[in-house]
This record gives C-alpha cells, structure tokens and sequence, in this order.
C-alpha cells in the first residue's frame, strides 16, 4: 500500500476533538475509581448479616451470574453466610397458571409479615430465560409485599437447565437466610421437573388448586399429590364455596389411598380464598403443626441433611452429564448413534459404549 | 547349596510313571483339543437363529459375564443377532413375594404355549447375588413349565448394581427373540428401583395382587400404580373369590384417578386364580387388546424406539456415575465432604465442585 493511499484513507485515525478544559479531571477519577470499587466478598458478607438489602441482591446477582469471574466470589460470600443460614422454614408453593398464586403469596406473605415473620419470596422456574418469568417477574402483582420491609421478593434465576436454575436457588436461599429471613416461600409452576426439584429443597410442599367441574383429581400431575404436605384449594368464595368444600372431600379420600409418609404427618387439604382473604391463617397454623411434628421427631433436621447431601450427588452427576455431553466428539457421535439404536442397528449398550470410548479416550 | 543336599532334597523331582502304552495319544489329544474349541461368535449365532438352547444358553452367560476376555464376543453374538430380534411382545410382572407369581407365570406361560407361542421367561433381581436368586431361582416351582419345549426359563442375572442387571436382561431380551421366542416374561420382585427399570424394558407391565382385608391400596409402592397396565388379583378362589371382586372394584376407582396414558389405553382392572386356573385366557385377551391397540396407533414402535434410547443414555449416565465414584481420590475424600454438607460447613455446590476438581484433574 502507498503511503498516498495509507494517508487518505478512510480507516486513518486522527486526533478527535479535546475535552474541554472546564471538565473537571478529578471528579472524573473519582467517578472512574468508584464504578470500579466494588465491595469486596467481606464487606458484602457483613452487609448481609447486618441485614442490607442491597448487599443482599448484590451477592445473589453474583451467585446467578455465568460470568466465570464471578464464581469466586460468589462461592466465598455463600461459604461466608452458611454458618448464619439454615435457621429458617422453607416453604414450597406450587399450582397451574391461573389458581392465583401470586394472589395468595401476597396474601399469605402478609398475614406471616404482620406476626413479625420476614419473608423472603423466590421462584424456580427454568423457562423464565424463554419467558421473561413468567412467575414473580411481574412485581406489580405483589403490590402490597413489595413495598413491605419485612419482605423480599426476587423473581427466579434463568438458565437453561433446571438442575443450574435449582443450584442458584439454593444459594439464594441461604443469603437470604444470613440476611434474617426466616419464611423463604418458593414458587413454582408445574413444568417439567421444577416442582420435584422445589420439593428436594425446602420443608413443606404446598399444592394450590381451584375446584373444578367435578372429577378434579383428572388434571393433576402424575407424582405430586404425593410431594404435597398440604392442598389449599383457593378462590374459595362466593358461588365456588360449594364446589371447594366437595374437591376438598374429594382431595381428601385421594390422599388417603397413598402409603403412609416417613415424617408420619398426614397430609390436610383445606380451602381459602386470597381475594376474601379467609382461610389463611388456617394455613398457617396447619404449617405450624408441620413443623412442630417434625422438628419434635427429628425428622426436620435428618430432611435437610438428606437434602444437602443430595443437592451434593445431583450437581456432581449434572456436571459429569453436562462434561460428557458438550464433548465436541460425543456431540459429533451422538445423534447417528441415536438413530442405530432406535432402528436396532446397534444395541443400546454397544452405542454406549462406543460413546464412552470417545470420551474417556482423548 | 551343596550338590548333595541338593540330590537329597524333598523337593527334587523325579520323572514319574509312564503312561501305559495302551493309552490312546490321538483320542487325548482330540479331547484336549476340543475342550479348547469355544464354538465361534459366528457359530453361536448361526446356532441361536436355529433356535439352538445350548447356543441360547452359552450366549447368555457370556452376556452375562464380568470377564473382560468375555466381553468383545458376547458384544459380537448380540450384534449379529439383533437384526432378527425385536419381533416379539414383552411383558413384564411384578408383585410383592406371596401373591404367586410363580404359579401364575407356569399356569400363564402354558396357557401361551397351548397357543403356540414360544414363551421366555426372564427375571430381574438385583439382589439375587446376596440372595442367591430369590426369584426363578427355584425352577421346580415351575415344573410344567421347565419342561415344555416351547419355553426357557433363565433365572435373573447378578450383579451389584440395577443398571448392570438391566442391561444384561435387556441383551438376554435379543438373544431370545433371535432364538424365536414370541413371548417374553420378564418376572421382577418390587426391590427398589427394578420395577422402574422392567417397565422401561417391557411393552406391558402388570402388576399382581391378592386381595388383602380391605383397604387394599394402602400397601401399594409408590409409583407402581401409575405403571401398570393390568392388575390382575390372583387366588380369586373358594372364599376369596368376594373379596377379590371387591378389590377389583376399589383399584379400578383407584386407577379412575390417575391422568390418562399417552399410549390412550385404559388400564384394566381382573381377578384370576392360578391354582384353579381360572381367568387366565381372559388375561391373554385384555394384553392381546393392548398391543392390538398400541400397533395400530404406532405407540409400540415409539415406545421401542424410546426404550432404546433411554437405555443408552442410562448406560452412559451409569458409568459417568461408576468412573467417578471410583475414583481413589474421589472415594478418600467424598465422606468427608457428606459429612461437611450434612452439617451446613459448607454448601452442596462448593462441595460438589470440590470433588469435581479432584476427579478431572487428573
């Protein structure tokens, strides 16, 4: 290229203009030194025991993001709060789309601020990264628990997996624990698997349902009338009374034809309405009982131990899952592999195998 | 050593008596040889597709065996047989020990060979390593049967681990159906896991029951319900006769309440007596209307195709799983780390990262 050619062209920088002179440089440094001033994992650490809000959202922020410099520090801030976590009830909430859940949490979270409770909110919900949230993102539905100051709401983590998005939760949790929030509500919506996970990570198991046409056992889920310690049927009022107190009749001879629970609590159905507001504090001085049964038989503390050591195997066989299936070879291998196998051309253990080999070879 | 302690020694070898030369050298030779000769993957196949028990049977036990010299021809002989397998139906029994399902499968597996099907009769049963075969292990409970030309019985393959079990009867399942069994029984006791693991393998599951003293779900395994097919209540004989009726009544209520099959087969509810041998051919009609339902709809073909599929993922998943915890750092340290989560000293990720660092950095 000629120097002619080099200077007239287009992509030659030249100098721009100078700031002018009035701006002040110092205020600029300091500015500049502030945005980079983060606080550090100690001064985040104590700011939550002291029961900051801020610093409360900061450290949960860092413990959802999947920025790898994030890690550290999140890790050494959840290490930090773990010894103040764990003094809790962690309470679990589950029902369809359009039963009022949101309604409820408002209403429930309530009645738990008013007797002195601090109540934080949180959600699981792995299609939220597709959906916006679909549940707690719309704040405004929590008109009265989101200015409360007893209370804390955050909206779920995203994240592609279930097994990341329950992870992250799970830390949530026990922030929001070291910040003094003793109810932790968990939400969550019947899609694939979040209701087991949301039942494998805190001490009751909610189910809210409305009363149908009749024939109301139809439509639920396979496996979680056996998850749930309680069925709150809701909206409750008006014309629906009737129809409430039959379902509850009907929940109730369901509920007895399952095996007897380990914790020896019989599960109750009763019936409520957020918008009438009746039937909550039944709620919860049912919930009450729970735990006064299980924390009496010990069987509350052996729960969460169960439930650390098996949130401990769950990640270690995602990660080994997660490691396996993102080898570029395996993925190369997998869908022809796939195809054999369902056209019995090849056994399903001969094709494991001749997986496993490209993984375990390099 | 001097030379004379060491002519004197006890330990000296003297050259023994001779053979008497009317020994035959060519006969010991050819039956030296022969002892040698393992019949080839190629004539063990060849041999099963003629329908050859011993060759069935030789297969099975390479199949079976833990011996990695075993391993490249057992792979071999179900490669080679699995284009002539899978036209078969297979179905799967289970129930708890004492509602006969020995006496059913022999008066069941009869019935079908009267019918001219050829009947294989396997069993999963993971702890019949430490039981020494509590199922089918006894084959005189299967007199009839053990004797009929147009059955095999194969008594549950060992191991440790359900998967190891599985995948050994699912290879059994091939090497059958190349042998022309039409029919296969795949009988499972209700220990942990195997009833999960034989629905995943079977088109049809039944579950078998007798009548009890009344509120016969009550003892019920979770689950099961939801996977079986059939319930068919045996020793509906003499004075049980009303009572099994009964039950019949109250598990098909039961069984109401559960959310419809993808397959759209409504699971059917039938009372049987081995012994008087009543009630058997109308349970061949029920299954006969199953797979004459779930052919035509090509549930049957996907359902394979699935199986298929869902074994390799699982064969895969249980050596990721195997591979890491037996690894010796993995294993030195993993208590440990139990130990710390179950006491909140540290969270389940950081835990699980932890053990995840030892094992790949390797």
């Amino acid at each position: 290229m000629s120097d002619l050619r080099k200077q007239s062209s287009a992509l030659q920088e030249k100098a721009g203009i100078s700031p002018p002179e009035i701006t002040n440089k110092t205020a600029i440094n300091q500015i500049k030194k502030n945005r980079q001033q983060q606080p550090t994992s100690e001064e985040l650490i104590a700011a939550i025991l002291d029961g900051n809000r801020t610093a409360l959202s900061r450290a949960i922020t860092l413990a959802e993001s999947t920025n790898p410099a994030h890690f550290e520090k999140a890790g050494a801030i959840i290490q930090g709060c773990l010894p103040h976590a764990n003094k809790s009830i962690r309470i679990g909430i589950t029902g369809v789309p359009g039963v009022g859940k949101s309604t409820f949490i408002e209403v429930f979270g309530k009645h738990l601020t008013q007797l002195g409770k601090k109540v934080a909110v949180l959600a699981v919900d792995p299609s939220s990264s597709l959906s916006h949230g679909s549940i707690l993102g719309d704040k405004t539905r929590m008109e009265e628990l989101v200015k409360d100051e007893n209370a804390f709401i955050r909206p779920s983590a995203s994240g592609e997996t279930l097994g990341g998005v329950a992870r992250k939760t799970r830390e949530t949790i026990i922030l929001c624990e070291a910040a003094g929030f003793d109810t932790i509500l968990i939400e969550t919506v019947g899609v694939g698997q979040s209701e087991t996970a949301v039942h494998s990570m805190v001490d009751f198991f909610l189910l809210l349902k409305i009363s149908g046409a009749g024939d109301e056992l139809q439509g639920i889920k396979r496996g979680i009338m056996e998850m749930a310690d309680a069925i709150v049927i809701n909206k409750a009022d008006g014309d629906n009374i009737k129809k409430s107190n039959l379902a509850k009749v009907e929940f109730n001879r369901a509920l007895h034809l399952f095996p007897k629970r380990e914790s020896s609590w019989e599960p109750k159905v009763t019936t409520c309405s957020a918008v009438t507001k009746t039937g909550i504090s039944e709620i919860w001085e049912l919930i009450s009982s729970y735990f006064d049964l299980t924390k009496q038989s010990g069987y509350f503390e052996q729960k969460r131990k169960d439930q650390n050591h098996f949130w401990m195997l769950e990640t270690i066989n995602d990660q080994l899952k997660t490691n396996f299936y993102n080898n570029p070879e395996v993925i190369l291998a997998l869908e022809e592999n796939k195809k054999a196998v369902q056209n019995n051309e090849i056994s399903s253990f001969a094709a494991a195998q001749s997986l496993l080999q490209l993984y375990f070879k390099k």
